[in-house]
């Protein structure tokens, strides 16, 4: 594959989960070994839906950067920023706001999904509806030409796309499409059942002890028709079976055939699982509690970032304002 | 009255019309005698409407900020600057998006309005639903205390005032409620007898050769019942004497009088009003050919009042990163 420009970007949600981890920034340790990689603290989109209350914001900020960089972004390599340091991208924004049709956003599908879901906290704003054009001009700000995508954010992608052949259709070629890339694992399932979600509480954290990971694993939803031990399990309907496959591959397919032929029960393979999980999370965790010795380190390395994500946004910008005529 | 702190704008359309001037820059000028005044190119928002031909901006933006000079404007006392050169407006634009329901914008009466009257250009984008909001951002970027503007734009200035009630009741008091300062002149009616408007067509321009005057001012309508000659008049339906009002307020009276007493016709009378208007507008257009011998003048001050924007904003922003936990 080309070196590519890559643009991503997570929420200031705090500790990241497994869910975080298997859904995107695993996929973002992967690209920085051959691509040009932009990830941003998506702070501006924080507000969209959780401006009542802000005040966790920075030490969120800096939980989410410890996790990155605990699971192996490198600040040297990959550009780390926080996307309200640049102004490039308001300003993109404002000015993509002008040529997109209304319409374009309102049939995006995780808007209405959205405002059903987040029902009561009162989010039909603007800037809600405008949401996935800030991520149009998060991406267009670097020209990005890769995105790591979950599938719930294809048709934010698509808009994207749409939004720069018609802005190239305007005022000549100035953005490239970018192309998705979809993040290797699907949704990971809670402790619940549910897709694991912070919202959900159903979560296991990157940097959760061992004893927190056992007894998380310990609750998880196994196939509910094996009832007795001596029931034959169906791995294809074990949320525990979707973490041998993520974290265990080399076994799954014994374990499977173990579950299928009852040699094993459900509480010896979450037992295999945990351990598992905690040798995989144990590099982890002693990278975290190094990083987090250096109380200045996640600013530090947000600043450099931001420097060198507004040199590039500002070269956008530049080439924007003279298409547009500005 | 106190000193207070005025924001306006005007969206760069080129050379003004007596419309212009009256509507909204001689209250500008008689504003600036008093108070601390940011009046602002609103290149941003001519993208709104007009983003499928920019190509003349450049030049709108230079013919405009003359007139401005001409008609009085002193780039000492008020900051005269390029709403694009001020980031800020955008970022700020944004972060107000998150707070503003949708529902606010979808009920200004000139959206729908505007909707209909510009059919056909394609006008049903984010940033037009979104156009009052910039304003609340231009004004609210400076804390601004008093705008002056037309009766047409009063439900904008009330929506910058529930977007500052809202976000002060969320983040703490940051922003004053404006009040706004209605323009001295009702609407001036154009030479065909509806608004003056350079969409129309129907328009005298500021710096129109005393000709050019005299020949407007003969195609203007009068009172549709005044027939002949002898027939009395009616001035207060007639076109010309809205301009005797505003131009001529010393003899406005006596024309009146003699016009409802068919001592004067309306040739004459309008003989009289153009020989009246090109004395009003001969010092503007001997200030205007001066300002046009320098062709770095608009540029340079434009550029010093970007400097002056652009400290007084960024204060805001601080203020307002502060209040919203970013």
């Amino acid at each position: 594959m080309d070196r590519q420009r890559v643009l991503s970007g997570m929420r200031p949600t705090g500790r990241l989960h497994l869910g975080n981890w298997m859904g995107a920034l695993a996929s973002w340790v992967e690209l920085q070994e051959a691509h040009e990689c932009f990830f941003m603290v998506a702070d501006w989109h924080a507000l969209t839906t959780g401006y009542q209350d802000t005040t966790g914001l920075r030490d969120n900020i800096r939980e989410m950067v410890l996790d990155w960089l605990a699971a192996g972004l490198d600040p040297e390599r990959s550009v780390l920023f926080r996307q309200s340091e640049v102004k490039e991208h308001a300003e993109l924004h404002l000015i993509l706001s002008m040529v997109t049709p209304l319409s374009w956003l309102e049939r995006v599908p995780t808007y209405k999904e959205q405002l059903r879901e987040l029902n009561g906290r009162d989010l039909a704003t603007y800037g809600f509806l405008g949401y996935p054009l800030l991520q149009a001009a998060d991406i267009l700000a670097y020209r990005a030409t890769r995105v790591p995508v979950g599938e719930d954010q294809l048709p934010h992608l698509e808009l994207t796309r749409e939004v720069v052949r018609r802005f190239n259709h305007l005022f000549g070629e100035v953005f490239p499409e970018p192309a998705g890339t979809l993040h290797r694992a699907a949704v990971l399932p809670g402790v619940d059942g549910r897709k694991m979600s912070k919202s959900y509480g159903n979560f296991i954290a990157l940097t959760a002890d061992p004893e927190e990971v056992r007894t998380k694993v310990q609750a998880m939803v196994t196939d509910p028709r094996r009832i007795h031990r001596a029931d034959p399990g169906r791995p294809e309907v074990c949320d525990v079976f979707v973490f041998h496959r993520l974290f265990n591959a080399e076994n799954a397919e014994q374990i499977a055939a173990d579950c299928r032929g009852a040699r094993i029960g459900c509480v010896q393979c979450k037992k295999l699982m945990a351990a598992r999980l905690n040798e995989v999370l144990e590099p982890v965790r002693r990278r975290r509690a190094a990083l987090e010795e250096d109380p200045e380190l996640v600013e530090r390395i947000l600043e450099a970032g931001a420097v060198r994500a507004r040199r590039e946004a500002a070269a956008t910008l530049r080439l924007v304002r003279q298409a547009v005529g500005l």
